[in-house]
């Protein structure tokens, strides 16, 4: 499964034939599909769809395959993204204090769970600097305040150009981002450490503690303008007791965020994710 | 342990001794502890702890119990429950056109996984009447409306004093009681279907679907003044993804609120829980 | 989505194409597809698909579509199965003494949770006949000796022949099937009270006591020869602790019993299980 | 709750006024119970009891409260243990090739989530040396073969001898120990990548995927004589799908590996672990 593949992510207002259409074109030009997956929303009236094929053997170089398959989109009124797994993804991993998102990602990428390069950090504080030289990440200590925020926005999205920057991970970054960097950069994917939307906001650990849930959780979603409120990727849970302390709730949640963030991530990397309205197709 | 016992349910300040203050005063009587377990919320400066024993070989009669552990409980400023396993309590249902949690609480008594009577069912919907009748508990069909509301709250209230109801247990009732209904009966265990503090109030399932989540849940608690905000006793999730409609968060749902439900009802019953401000310790 | 559809589940070696070829057979006629999944297991280098489309509009005849599904599956290779929506499945439940799985799936038929007949019960128990009554099942007592096994199976046989039966249910029916009962009738799903393959075989919830597990479980799967072996359909578990006792155990099991057993058979009778080997493809 | 703590883990044979007895000697020299907790095994006629209590204000000296406490302990026919949360306990981490256990327990003791010194790592491979450096534990490379096993195992209970080890944790060291080198040194805690007793001994993974299953987990338990028998301390389970290669159970176990083990070591750490026969009581 190591050959190079490319895949389609594909949605369109439903009709009869969809499926025919899309692996049509595949095999049209003697492609071998390892994975197709297509989910019908009835309520949106949408046919969304993941195609992904072996690129050996497929008799349409690379650089054809985007407008051949723009004459196939067009009529169908389909948006589609085309991406290639020898193209590896370039990612900023953004942090405050906290390490276990940031060590947690750094190991999986190690390990091969994904494939991505981590050339930047970016933070508002100093402490995590140390991680990033022991694994020769460039670190950028951008401190923001009310009055430097957007001069600030405006250095990080410099920064993200100029390291070519595909996506944007913040892992327990505890600052929020203006709706202007929002639609300059849209892919970002955040870790919230409730089970949204219970808890949006600040304090999350404090509120449930102070509700006295029974269970508490964390979600990985895309970030739009209104805060905790975008598109979710993943989301877990994990049982609590009235002898859990914050502390307890903390901790806990912690195992919670790295595997969460983590999962969403390499969905994400791997063009598992499908975005639509505030909604999220999982294509696993 | 089918032998009869009596269950103590404290709490107090903390301080030094409590727990062999407690236990001396079932050795004392010769009581043959079965259960012990405590717990100190130190943010709140609280001792909390049950203790259940046998009643066989305890040198007072029951009737003498309180007031000896008054004694002890009155310089703690302590309150505290005594219940004696041999007293059944009497539970009234509340339904509305649902029975998934109705039914499911008939069978566990059945299957005696809890000890309680269940002389009483009350609806706002002649829908389950023929349930009722199945098992032989008597209905009362009381329709509410915004007109009716006090005075069918009286009749309601009259009926749980006339069948000596211990426990209200809402199995998916679909209307909100009055905060002076509340106050005149306050044990009453509601099932919600959703993992509060996330969608309470009105139509979980499709703000749940509508905000894209990747987990359900219900959430069983005590009844106050507050829309869905009185203390959790249990709760529990379920995964979904985007292949489920409303529809199937509804069906996937049905399976939570009855288990939530059930656990719930039995813990309470067992005198597991014990309230303090909002938060509930369960003695498991 | 409740008009009617046809549903075709494929399994054949994999080849480049063969999602194409399957939605044009659909797509040459007219259908609109509902459903479309597919996966491709590469270590058995078998591609397995289901396919669910509206009947209306489709420009073949129901009894036409087979054989003209043959004549592209022939040079497949294929293994394949065609099911109506408008055909109802009729099951046979087969129990013992308890009572749980069986009123479990009798309920949700009535909640419509999945379409089928349950025209049959079969017990070696005279216990659940009055269910079967109340439910106007006809209800058949088999008691089973080592002696009369196999005039008792053939006896069963007949029962399913003659009561048209597709699927057999063994809703905790403790009597093991013999090898020729299997091969003359193999649409059977069993419920076994263990996270198989741990605990396999008799008293799983006593032998998981003793072991000190944590968690326990239940896996619902496809009977054959081979005890508690045949291919998984589903699994679930719960967690457990020092203080359940073997009775503990049992009582939590159940509620995984009639949970997992109810989606396999939900997940088989809405043709989303595919079997190959000992494994199955479950087409969510 | 960071003052200094001791802690009683106490077994006995059941009688009356235990609690009572354990309670009045923490009481009768002003110590303050901070966690108590009490379990019966009625099937074993046995009494299971945990007691912490803050030091200061405790009126016996340190090194008294042994002494004092024995003279109870001795007429109830007790086992017990004695530990002080001001004596920090010394960990050997013993592994092979992979590093996901390893870090994850150097990580959390670095986050505070249990107090230990890790000052010694012991590897049948060379390949984690490096780890080791970073961290400044020492490293020693024992590779072990049939033939050099036991003079091996002398040197490693020298090491443990010589750096005053009193917890042993193998974090994935693929190695079984003699029953010589367990009965000399018995504190050995090991991750079991599944669910136990599924899967004991070699290539679980392999097995799960072959078999089959829709869950898989992971064990952590004491070492003893018997392979992979021993007393479980805590399990975790992750659901898995027929697109799961035994590639992705090996990733997704890994996730279940590091965080059963890491829960079972600090339950250890923090003394609420009592073993009786083949189980464990857990008092959370």
């Amino acid at each position: 499964m190591t050959s190079p593949t490319a895949t389609l992510l594909v949605s369109c207002p439903d009709q009869r034939g969809l499926v025919a259409k899309l692996a049509n074109f595949i095999y049209a030009h003697h492609g071998n599909i390892i994975h197709a997956d297509h989910h019908t929303d009835f309520t949106a009236g949408l046919f969304l769809s993941r195609l992904e094929w072996q690129i050996d053997g497929f008799d349409l170089p690379r650089e054809e395959i985007a407008p051949a398959f723009a004459e196939i989109a067009e009529p169908l009124q389909a948006t589609w993204q085309l991406h290639f797994s020898a193209t590896v993804p370039r990612i900023a991993i953004w942090v405050s204090r906290q390490d276990h998102c940031l060590l947690d990602l750094i190991w999986r990428q190690h390990a091969k769970e994904f494939a991505a390069q981590i050339p930047l950090m970016i933070s508002n504080h100093a402490a995590l600097g140390d991680v990033a030289k022991q694994f020769g990440i460039d670190f950028y200590h951008l401190p923001v305040t009310k009055e430097n925020k957007l001069e600030q926005e405006a250095k990080q999205l410099e920064l993200l150009r100029q390291y070519k920057i595909d996506l944007v991970v913040l892992a327990k970054y505890m600052q929020i981002l203006s709706g202007n960097f929002i639609s300059n950069f849209p892919q970002i994917i955040n870790i919230h450490h409730s089970f949204l939307p219970a808890f949006a906001g600040a304090n999350p650990y404090e509120r449930a503690y102070e509700r006295g849930v029974k269970i508490i959780g964390a979600t990985a979603h895309y970030v739009t303008d209104e805060l905790d409120a975008g598109p979710i990727i993943e989301q877990d849970v994990v049982r609590v007791s009235h002898r859990d302390t914050t502390g307890d709730l903390i901790r806990k949640g912690k195992d919670l965020e790295r595997v969460v963030l983590a999962r969403a991530v390499r969905l994400h990397l791997r063009n598992r994710v499908l975005v639509y309205g505030n909604r999220t197709v999982v294509f696993e």
